[in-house]
């Protein structure tokens, strides 16, 4: 980093596993940007700053102004840094950036703004670093009248209209298909052998009878045994039961002709669009990352309109 | 064992995680019995005579005479001691016996049987262990024209009549509750609070809409952080979960008016039966050890008849 006296205020998602990092000019340009192993599930005691000082290092100006360190994600959990408490749905960004907390930072220079997550009361559901996902994506489109499909570990869909998140579910999608495919009886039938059309078939198996789930499941396995071989696209097929049982419980939801917008990644996210196109429905691919970036930089935005001028 | 002398033949039910070993008097009744922890998945390549002598030791005769062991279970898997190929259903005790595969034995006294699984060709399906426990059932309900629930970590259902195992369904539902319960975001709601009212009201939402499971699971964890405080009874909901779908995929495909009988112990069981009659069906308690084991003595009796007069 050659021009540290150009950033402004960095930006973080802290998540469970990992956390990014993003070096911010004033005009909330990227000027620099790291990554780290070191997430939630690797902290121990307190040592959030630490880990946060470390990584920041070189990124501080030569003044002695204080730089603002605004984190979405799961350090504000309880089990994190410091609890940022739920806001209600239907919350806006402002709302969300107004309940961020600021724990007690040694560092001198540092200004830490833990910002909170989402929570539904009726029909129990939370989120954490996906709603900043939401706010860069409803500030890139203000008036988005649709479904926003987040695909992950706990996949969620959010009903957001009037630049605001009505409401949201979570499927655990994601977390489901990891066990089974490394920890369960499944894990001797996950050849590296990707098919589409397997999972496309699979994708429209769900849809028919998404209730004989547990059943489809051992098929995997026992297709392989009843053969005397293992079975082809085996990978293919239990994404397409997994993810195929969350599309076909949510397909119903979608209000008819609204738009769905798809924020990740990657091969993950083509398997969802994949998934609604075998159910009719096209979707809108988002750059997750540009979306987390975005919600950031709005809530630094509100923020630094409500910090004192010589903040 | 005082009266080893008595001991006519051994009967052995060899598991993925254990095995169990029962002393046989000719008229069928049991001497001895012993378990031990080294089921399939603890011995590695060729171990297995070698813990079967161990186990057996202190129950040959003293005469030279050699002793049948008869065993069921998954050491006729192609991992375990020697694969004894799956018959087909439909498929009837005396075929199950007459499929038996005898490994070379070094140990000159031991003459050792081990016996087939059931496999089912179109909706694939395959079971070890529990088809000896069909055949103990049947030997003593020979009219028997109903279906059969074997829960367990690979819970069965299978179509009995006419003394024949003519089709049955798996369900993943004991591996896929421990997965969830142990090594998923749900392991925090795991508090050891079981209620059996929480248990009822989920196998209800299950049956009302079983599509949705992937959700209602994050639920468990959720409606606990929205509360701010830990769910009560979420090993109970997270089981009437699990099994409540597979029941609501299953009772709808119950032969109307037929039997059902349950094979299983303890809690389990009771859960079975619970769930069932929260869909108005009855079932009847049938011990597994005794299943098990009338099913090894049916195949020893088949076995005994063809072998050779001075055997």
């Amino acid at each position: 980093m050659d021009q540290p006296d150009k950033i402004c205020w960095i930006a973080v998602d802290w998540g469970t596993s990992n956390l990014r990092l993003w070096a911010m000019d004033q005009n909330n340009a990227v000027l620099d940007r790291r990554e780290s192993g070191q997430g939630l599930n690797k902290i121990s005691d307190g040592g959030f700053e630490a880990v946060l000082t470390e990584l920041v290092s070189g990124w501080l100006p030569k003044s002695n102004a204080k730089i603002p360190v605004v984190i979405c994600g799961m350090a504000g959990a309880k089990q994190g840094w410091r609890e940022a408490p739920y806001c209600t749905v239907p919350v806006r960004p402002d709302e969300l950036a107004a309940g961020a907390v600021s724990p007690p930072v040694d560092h001198a220079r540092l200004s830490v703004f833990i910002l909170p997550g989402a929570k539904q009361v009726e029909d129990p559901d939370v989120m954490r670093g996906e709603e900043t996902q939401l706010v860069g994506f409803m500030a890139d489109m203000p008036d988005y009248d649709g479904w926003v499909c987040l695909p992950g570990t706990h996949s969620k869909w959010a009903r957001v209209q009037n630049g605001a998140i009505l409401s949201f579910r979570t499927y655990m999608s994601g977390e489901v298909y990891g066990l089974l495919a490394q920890n369960s009886i499944l894990r001797h039938s996950m050849a590296d052998d990707w098919n589409d059309d397997f999972f496309r078939d699979a994708i429209l198996k769900a849809a028919g009878q998404p209730g004989d789930f547990l059943h489809r499941l051992f098929g995997i396995r026992a297709a392989g045994l009843v053969g005397n071989a293992t079975l082809p696209g085996g990978p293919a097929t239990l994404s397409g039961y997994v993810i195929g049982v969350e599309i076909a419980d949510m397909v119903p939801r979608l209000t008819p002709g609204s738009a769905i917008a798809l924020i990740g990644d990657g091969k993950l996210a083509v398997l969802y669009e994949t998934a609604l196109a075998c159910h009719g429905h096209s979707a809108r691919l988002i750059n997750a990352e540009t979306a987390t970036l975005g919600g950031l930089c709005r809530a630094y935005t509100v923020l630094a309109a409500s910090l004192s001028p010589d903040f």
